[in-house]
């Protein structure tokens, strides 16, 4: 399978190797790298060899091994707590605008992702009218 | 593949259909249903027909299609910002001990998923000292 990258994004030029990164491991769509600006130590970055803005945009195929990938890091890194994250639009906090997958190990509540979970309680009636609009 | 599921947790209660649930979609490995707690509308959950805790713990075959049915969900939701997140352990927020990804819209600052982002400046020297210690 062919990448495609964009001749302008800083993660495709992570990915072609022409700005350094502390590469964790590369498959054939995939590659891992450690943030920069970490969370915590080990916080890691699994992004496709594909540009793509957000994660809808993406071919399944580039998709497939994103998570094994994502696995083995959190294996390796041994952590009991983390988080996976993965961020679309400005307002969902994304600032790199290619698909990237952030392995953050929540070693206490000082380092790592922090939550905010505003939830409300649903009716299930309008649950199951969403659902029923939805083209799946 | 057979589905290997737990008699007492809440979500493989949910894919036997022991417990009612709003489904959104399933496939061989993975099944996707509404959030009864959402953070937004359309908030859904995608989860591996597989009890396991905690990410690492999965057979990466129950997770080749996590992701593109998340995307499949995501599409549907046509919203133009989201988070996917999957919390491992009480400390980095997971509340249900069976591996789940949230799917959620972020249509405003008000909804959805909110983020705390500690990041601190890495040194590189030490991310290759980490990086090369890590069994991967
Ligand atoms: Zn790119
Ligand atoms: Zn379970």
């Amino acid at each position: 399978m062919a990448s495609k990258l964009a001749a302008e994004c800083i993660f495709c030029k992570i990915i072609r190797g022409d700005i350094p990164s502390v590469k964790l491991l590369e498959t054939e769509t995939t590659f891992a790298f450690l943030d920069v600006g970490p969370l915590s130590d080990g916080h890691a970055l699994v992004i496709p060899k594909y540009h793509a803005e957000k994660l809808h945009q993406l071919p399944d195929e580039y998709l497939a091994d994103t998570l094994p990938v994502a696995k083995k890091i959190a294996a390796a890194l041994n952590a009991d707590n983390y988080n996976i994250l993965q961020n679309n639009g400005r307002l969902a906090h994304q600032e790199v605008p290619h698909v990237h997958f952030h392995v953050i190990p929540k070693p206490s509540a000082e380092e790592g992702l922090t939550i905010g979970w505003p939830a409300k309680k649903a009716n299930v009636d309008k649950l199951k009218e969403l659902a029923s609009k939805l083209k799946l």
